[in-house]
């Protein structure tokens, strides 16, 4: 096969990364898509620094063996803590950089905020990526753990009172910090946004990592001149580390689509 | 070294095990123990039942291959789930049959209520095992899948709005169904005893499955004639699959003792 024509390999410690997969078959229609979730190892965000790295080169390497035209690390974490060791041809260590220069672009007091999980957050990343592109940017960064379990078992409503209450207790400390920006630098967070939103007020800013990395990644194929030319494009395959009906149940929440796929579990643990 | 000096392995999906080697050091404070944690893949409650057996086993192995008497599944969801896959000589899957075996001495209205993880409560193991005790038992199950992110968050405090509001979620029901006896159904769950009291009353008995086990364990060995004679035991080896540090930090709120330990982190995958 052209190259052009391999599809894109996507990869997330679970299935929040589908977010940024809904994204990119909006915007890239003819792309095909391989998409692993490592959902037998779920979740990455309170894990060290080295089982990260650890988990995101079998990662790339079960996705490499497929055959694919870039590799896209569609995980907040991974992405904030192993940006550096995965520096490598083809690989993107997605949503960081995309979301920096969103919320750089959008702010207007340069009071930016950053959420992500323990380890995203405990990384520092975004706030040396912010610093880097404006000095005088004033960062407030907060760890916001309850968020990946509340989206995973499906309590999301901004009318739930337990969704609210922990929502408060994480992000109001951004109100009177006075940001007019927050990055969500977790691709589940978008799930949660309209109760992110009734917290921090509607006049924030949000910036979906999620949908700047399916951005990014069409901006970079197209200016590396790697565009898939295949008319008959637009085929998904998933892969999971756990079972695949779980997934089925589950991917519904961030997928919101009816495109066929084809879906196959795999052990990571052989990579 | 004699066979019945040799150390007790226990293992967990995670530290919520660290409840039962805990009341194991005060039964039995003369036997060695060698605890393994998963934290690299934790949680287990989660995840698929072929999963939760293919790491049970990785975890039994590892703790054969250091050379142990008996091993102890102290994670209520390797005990529901992998309960007849593990059935071999010298392995306990502990946390079940000693939490229904208490159940069914304590409950006067014959009304017994199940809490654990998604995993446990779908293998419906505790309520197979409470209606062979006793027919007559009506049992109802409840699944309450952020107790261990609450836990292993630090948000336990009884006196916390989230903490309750989560609680009196899951457990409101078990008053109007009038249960006398709950079995708490993971070992992550007795860290939330004045919270779960608080909603369902405080003459509502609460059985430690923690607690439980460790006595069960110790009238094995007993009964086995298995029990140490080694008047220097009592020494206490660690092993996680994720860095140690983060074990550190954790593990002084399920262990509440300042016995000196051994600490190392091991590779998982390979066994």
């Amino acid at each position: 096969m052209k190259e052009n024509n391999l599809p894109i390999g996507v990869f997330d410690s679970g299935l929040g990364g589908l977010t940024v997969v809904c994204e990119l078959s909006k915007i890239l229609p003819n792309e095909d898509i391989i998409y692993f979730g490592d959902t037998g190892r779920v979740p990455y965000g309170s894990r060290s620094k080295k089982i990260i790295n650890k988990y995101s080169n079998q990662d790339i390497s079960f996705l490499k063996s497929v055959g694919v035209k870039a590799v896209v690390a569609a995980c907040g974490t991974v992405s904030s803590v192993a940006i550096n060791s995965l520096r490598e041809p083809k690989v993107l260590t997605g949503v960081v950089e995309p979301a920096v220069i969103t919320a750089s672009k959008l702010t207007k007091n340069f009071k930016i905020g950053v959420i992500g999980t323990s380890a995203t957050i405990g990384s520092k990343t975004y706030s040396k990526y912010l610093k880097n592109a404006n000095s005088n940017f004033v960062i407030f960064e907060k760890s916001c753990p309850l968020f990946v379990p509340l989206v995973e078992n499906g309590l999301t409503s901004s009318k739930d009172p337990i969704v609210l209450e922990i929502t408060r207790r994480y992000l109001i400390d951004f109100k009177n910090q006075g940001i007019d920006t927050l990055i969500l630098g977790c691709t589940h967070y978008p799930i949660l946004k309209n109760a992110i939103s009734k917290i921090v007020g509607k006049d924030i800013n949000l910036v979906d990592s999620g949908r700047e990395t399916a951005i990014f990644v069409a901006k970079y194929l197209k200016n590396s001149k790697m565009l898939s030319n295949n008319n008959n494009g637009g085929k998904y395959s998933f892969f999971v580390s756990d079972e695949i009906e779980s997934f089925k149940v589950e991917a519904d929440k961030f997928l919101k689509w009816n495109a066929p796929y084809s879906l196959e579990k795999i052990d990571i643990e052989l990579y």
